[in-house]
């Protein structure tokens, strides 16, 4: 049937949808959500349908989202033909999974690649994460996921022998080792091409760190010549679409955080694929304040990016670092920018400094290198080598890096021992003082666990650009205990 | 924060949404998915955002979608002040039983309350019905998600003694009883204030059916005004939000034709409740073609169903009826209408008619009444029934029930025993013949299970209105087996 395009002016954010009339959808037995084949010429492309009343598309037009509109290159009152077509393969696949059975590479395939070209609705893609979440995925399952998403992405081809990279499994706040680990090694002449995300549920991710100090928005070309020049970059992953089903999967995750364990395996080493890393370290930092919150799943995890790995052909070492704290003091993209500068210019959280060290030799001892990690940041060739990283990326060198206007300082009520702090909370905090979209918002905390504290004594401030936002975490501060301290 | 309304002319089909410009989402830290508090003098709703270009909404507009606009009463222009919210308790809930938790009722009523009251996404109500799908409910569980349903919803206040109801657990393809038990207990002086459900994944549900003789989305008021009249009704229960939850989780089960258990077990019985029914016979058909396989299964639910409704004061009794096919000849909404008017009248498929007064003598006997389903019904008091409760809903009285005018007549290829029809085939071919939607067309079936064909016997005749979709009926058919015959 021929219909008239009517341009609604809004995007989907994504999934290919358009918008046809009441009276014409029952006459096409249309359902909402089927899927309608959209003909233009030679070109055509298959939708998901939206049903609308008259008064918003008329009978004979069809309303389009601009991610269809740029698809086809259709503009408003074009013609364009639309047939009814049968659900994608993927959609019984997914069942499958949420049923429990197993999947074959080619059923996950199907689904990514459905997942990358648009061709599945948010609430398809949402059964297929929680199908993951809850039934978990198989050995052979994850293998076939991470295929995948490397298959169904780009790819860097740097055509370099050895390719170093890094990876923390995170949900530990101020964990920024990477922008230390990654000049360090660069310092020692190993290839890094490091792409970070940016945060999903806490208060900056190291892409969003990264941002205080230069652009991460960077294209495949721009990487080469960034890692030509300098060894190593440190960019966003999503603005690569090395894995570009991931960005898609995570924003279906946001609204409940969550973090399906299959995914996540499969996600982390595709990216390493993707930009041709030889040799990985995974770090899984464990303990109460952790995503991973014991040992044995620590464990658990750690010999399942093993297994994977080994099947996929990547050189992988997982080390499991105890953490019952936030590292660093800094918590936020600027905050957190202000700790790794000072530790590569040989002050800064010594937390922060020695588990940085710990995994720069690592990797230095898994390609075959001395670990002289130490020498090369205190020498100062790794802060050289940071700052040519910035500057080859577009950034500007400034060594003084703003903080938001506003501050609540929080002081301790009583004499007493800290016995412990909220990983949780101190997210939670950071992020409704704007973090990490407000750049310059977060926490800065001057105590650690176990340290003795008195009355008075200050524990942490609180930074945000947004004035209203003062009363609404005063308020929350009242709800939320951040620090337990004990007489 | 102050922002000018833009109405965007959409309806979200549901869900609150607004549309943001990116950079005052930037400010105000929004994320896509994140709720907004919309006040306008002193009405307030909670929204949930997503974010746009410039392109699409201007800096300092805020688009609308119809939905939010009715709610606060608003339009194009007005300025209205928004302010970030908290995300609602109830996803926590929602990840807590995808998590495998057990709900309490008030956990389970809050999800209830925001679904119903909009403030859920679709991605959110999909994890809901992901989690109860994979994680099962408990009893406890199954009686909070019932009560809440009832809480949340509509109720008729009928003030009868005994109000009787009955439902069959679908997936039967032409299973019409309830048009058929309902006239006989009504002519049998019983009050029966039957809602039904349109179809979901099936060819016709007995809402479509019904709808073929008279209006079935009747007001709450004027189904009590058919029922003081006739002692009975057959409505849309769609209409009445009865349990105005279940259409939200209806719409999300249908990409993948999903139906968990502890969904369905309260959302019968909560309709049940909501309509006053004091005596409630639930059919459950089994068998290889029942969307209940095993008999085991079937006694589960039988169990479960028994359970729940002890617990919320329900006289249940549970029949399971074995079945190996369809009931009835027509499949689809008019020719299942008019199987039913021929049963009424004393002919029509003997398989309908016998079942029918079956369960119409199991809902006498419950309530202490002698079992006279068949006299009633071959006296012709049933149909005069009948057409009383069609007149009383607003339908006129036709004889002649009209068909799709294109027809595909399948015959049998070879000489032989019919050893199985599939019923998953029969309701597909229904559908792509443009059932329900298309009222006149479907399927109607000449042979039964286990009866011998002669070679170029008609088997069943295909009815479409659609010329266009002949050759895709034609196309599908080569892929299906709708019936096996052995030598």
């Amino acid at each position: 049937m021929r219909f008239q395009v009517h341009d609604v002016n809004l995007s989907s954010g994504g999934p290919l949808i358009v918008i046809i009339n009441k009276q014409d959808a029952s006459k096409l037995d249309i359902l909402p959500l089927s899927r309608l084949k959209i003909k233009k010429e030679n070109n055509s492309i298959t939708v998901v349908a939206d049903i609308a009343e008259d008064s918003q598309i008329k009978p004979g037009k069809i309303g389009f989202f601009e991610e269809v509109l740029t698809k086809l290159n259709l503009k408003d009152k074009d013609y364009i033909d639309v047939e009814l077509e049968e659900r994608p393969k993927s959609i019984d696949y997914i069942k499958k999974k949420l049923k429990g059975s197993k999947l074959s590479f080619q059923e996950i395939n199907t689904i990514i690649k459905d997942i990358v070209q648009n061709r599945l609705s948010e609430i398809e893609i949402t059964y297929f994460v929680s199908a993951c979440y809850t039934n978990k995925l198989t050995l052979d399952e994850s293998v076939s996921l991470t295929k995948a998403i490397v298959a169904n992405g780009n790819q860097l081809h740097l055509n370099k022998k050895i390719v170093v990279d890094k990876h923390s499994v995170s949900g530990v706040p101020g964990n920024r080792t990477t922008m230390i680990v990654v000049p360090i090694l660069a310092a020692a002449g190993l290839v890094v091409p490091k792409t970070s995300s940016r945060a999903i549920s806490s208060a900056s991710g190291t892409a969003d760190t990264m941002e205080v100090l230069a652009p991460v928005n960077l294209t495949i070309k721009q990487i080469k010549n960034v890692v030509e020049k300098t060894n190593a970059c440190m960019v966003w992953g999503g603005a690569l679409e090395l894995a570009s089903a991931d960005d898609k999967i995570i924003k279906i995750e946001r609204p409940l955080s969550l973090d399906p364990e299959g995914i996540l395996l499969s996600s982390i080493l595709a990216k390493k694929k993707a930009v041709n890393a030889t040799h990985v370290l995974i770090d899984i930092p464990y303990g109460k304040e952790a995503k991973i919150e014991s040992k044995t799943r620590a464990l658990n995890l750690k010999k399942k990016f093993m297994a994977v790995s080994k099947k996929i052909g990547l050189k992988v070492k997982v080390v499991l670092t105890k953490t019952n704290q936030n590292i660093g003091n800094g918590i936020g993209p600027a905050l957190e920018a202000r700790d790794v500068m000072n530790v590569l210019a040989g002050k800064g959280p010594q937390d922060l400094r020695k588990k940085s060290l710990f995994l720069a030799n690592e990797i230095l001892k898994m390609v075959g290198q001395k670990p002289i990690a130490t020498q090369l940041l205190d020498s100062g060739k790794a802060l050289g080598k940071m700052l040519e990283i910035i500057k080859a990326q577009g950034g500007e060198i400034n060594y003084n890096i703003e903080l938001a206007q506003y501050k609540i300082n929080i002081k301790s009520h009583k004499p007493g021992k800290i016995v412990s702090i909220s990983n949780n909370a101190i997210a939670h905090l950071a992020r409704i003082a704007g973090a990490p979209e407000d750049k310059q918002a977060g926490l800065y905390i001057y105590v650690n666990l176990k340290d003795k504290v008195k009355k008075g004594q200050l524990l942490f401030t609180i930074y945000t650009s947004n004035l209203e936002k003062l009363n609404f975490i005063k308020e929350s501060l009242k709800d939320l205990e951040v620090m337990k301290i004990s007489q």
